[in-house]
């Protein structure tokens, strides 16, 4: 393959990349190219919208280059204040560890566990001493971080930014120079964080990495990143039957939004839109699992809603005892959110759901939201034309 | 002594003080109080400006209190950013150590060795981890940092602040915790750090301290602040001829600023302003020397600039040899720097001093400044009617 077929496969579905040229550069150099992808373990679950950069990852790794995965175990401790409106509570050390093995162990359904290095940031800041982050911070200026559109927002809107919060940016570039990377990948947020390691690494002498985003995916919602704490996201280690049954609750705007990040194609409009919708969750299914498991989803999903039949579906089953005591409307929002994890407010539940036929139990159409539900086992709740659960 | 005499003492001669009703409380708790005063040993003299802090502390120490010097062996390798316009050049740790040593020494002229606490800060900072450091940094909000004046200005102007001077303060700060002080003193400009000690305290549910701050001293220059950087100071270590002869350059107005800083009193108006300046030159030099050291300062000041007999003075000696060579007024410019540490610029020197009499060599009076002066051993320069050398 040449450099230039090489570049156009690297470049493809990329946001903003800093240092084009010196990727051609560097690729004529012949040798495999170091690149980074720092995961911060602050949550146990990969989930679609990280696999946007790890399938970046393993499109380098599949070209012969050396991808690294860089465990922010030590990062992780803080928090990346990224795009954050308020500064994060700590996770502890055991919950940062339990997180980065589930973490890597997910990522490995996408890359080549035998070719990828695997590195902790904590085996190089822990050693650090006072007198070292004073060297490190004295490279940096209170200027720069003040040119962060988040800190400089929260500075001038009043809300508190704490100091440790600036040393996540030089955490994550001194990495940079730790594991001499050639390349850093990242979402379109990460892009000062990279640029700091681009930094630190011209003042150690190196070959500047080159900046690599990708675009931000939106959650389920389409209107927030994807992200676990809003609840809008599809898990990687999802069973086959919930990531296929979350895919074909995207809108068709964002259905064309996923082909096009997810898959890098077009969604193709010869076919009905419900169709496409199921081609891409099976797609993506089939990715994370297998075409069978994928078979499988898409034929239980359209029995369970299509066919309507949902007395013989596999559903989610829910123990009576688990649910908390209250009205109909509490019940289908506790179920949204505990089974689905879809958080939906009252109002819109009362708005979009309470409406004649939406909630039916065993078939029987409840519109009132203060009704009080009798579920017996193997009653079966339908919430949606998507959602349905069965009582044991 | 009652509690009202005792704070009267205490505070006289103060600057702003935050919490004086505080440490009226305090003192009613009848134990000694932990007085604590930080030195950054980042040049080796005491000149007058720092002795203002030093004899409140001692006033503490007559008191029965517990004077603490705080020497900050660790916060000198960063050098406080307070009032400086740009980023200090950091000094080693072998600079600060030896800085230390004679900075002490210097001290005991002033307090009682036997009843001063001696503590190095680096004893706990060199101890501290970067987990350490961002625990301590999550305690304090970059909107704290940017309230401070000279960080504001320079961020605001343009000028680089480098973020580990954001370190300064907070260490300051963690001094007092670990010290556990009731009272800091410092200089007016030390008011910001002192205040973030006092923040520290109250968030490790210690009594936060009382924030003391005394006036900062001009130096001989009668603008700016004393320093040895602006080469306008008097050493508490200099030779009593030295002090006493630097002390009657002073300008009137800056002797009556002397006489109410330094002695706390206000000069005599019936005395002649000359009398009055060889009375404060002789207290001065009296308390870091002695009474008999101080009389044979005046005496030979006395000798030298009242009487003119210069010939049989005890003047500075100068080799001949280690002159520059130049014009009469590249001579006085070196002399004036060099022997009488006085650094004045070429348009002052032809102003003030090449001034019919001003300048004489041998009784030769000098006018002009392009002079080539005939030096020869004994040969005795008047450089004006405060200062005179002795060539050999």
């Amino acid at each position: 393959m040449t450099i230039d077929e090489q570049l156009d496969i690297l470049m493809a579905g990329t946001a903003v990349v800093i240092g084009r040229d010196e990727l051609k550069e560097r690729l004529k150099l012949g040798r495999p190219l170091r690149v980074k992808l720092g995961v911060d373990p602050t949550a146990p679950d990969i989930h679609l919208g990280h696999t946007v950069a790890i399938e970046k990852l393993r499109q380098f790794q599949e070209l012969g280059h050396q991808a690294i995965l860089l465990i922010g175990d030590f990062t992780a401790t803080i928090g990346d204040p990224t795009g954050r409106s308020v500064t994060r509570p700590p996770l502890s050390r055991e919950e940062v560890l339990a997180n980065a093995e589930t973490y890597t162990k997910q990522a490995f359904k996408i890359l080549d566990k035998e070719k990828t290095e695997v590195v902790y940031n904590g085996d190089w800041f822990r050693k650090m001493t006072y007198e070292d982050v004073l060297k490190l911070n004295s490279r940096v200026t209170m200027q720069q971080m003040l040119a962060r559109e988040d800190f400089k927002n929260r500075v001038e809107s009043g809300k508190e930014v704490r100091l440790h919060e600036l040393q996540y940016p030089i955490m994550q570039g001194w990495d940079s120079v730790e594991i001499r990377s050639d390349v850093e990948l990242g979402g379109t947020d990460q892009l000062f964080n990279i640029l700091v390691g681009r930094d630190l690494q011209k003042e150690e002498g190196m070959l500047p990495q080159i900046a690599m985003t990708m675009p931000l995916l939106e959650g389920l919602d389409g209107v927030r990143k994807m992200s676990k704490s809003y609840g809008n996201y599809v898990g990687v280690d999802e069973a086959p039957d919930m990531m296929f049954g979350k895919m074909m609750s995207a809108s068709d705007e964002l259905m064309d939004r996923y082909y096009l990040v997810l898959l890098g194609e077009k969604r193709d409009e010869t076919l009905h839109p419900m169709e496409a919708k199921k081609q891409l969750a099976w797609k993506i299914t089939a990715r994370y699992h297998s075409p069978e498991a994928a078979d499988a989803a898409r034929s239980d999903w359209e029995t369970r809603f299509s066919k309507r039949d949902l007395a013989s579906a596999a559903l989610p089953e829910v123990e009576i005892s688990s649910l908390p005591e209250g009205t109909a409307l509490t019940i289908v929002a506790y179920l949204f959110e505990n089974v689905f994890k879809i958080k939906k407010s009252n109002g819109i539940l009362r708005k979009e759901h309470f409406t004649p036929g939406a909630i039916q139990l065993n078939d029987v159409k409840i519109t009132d939201p203060a009704a009080v539900l009798e579920l017996t086992p193997e009653s079966i709740l339908r919430l949606s034309k998507k959602h349905a659960v069965r009582f044991k």
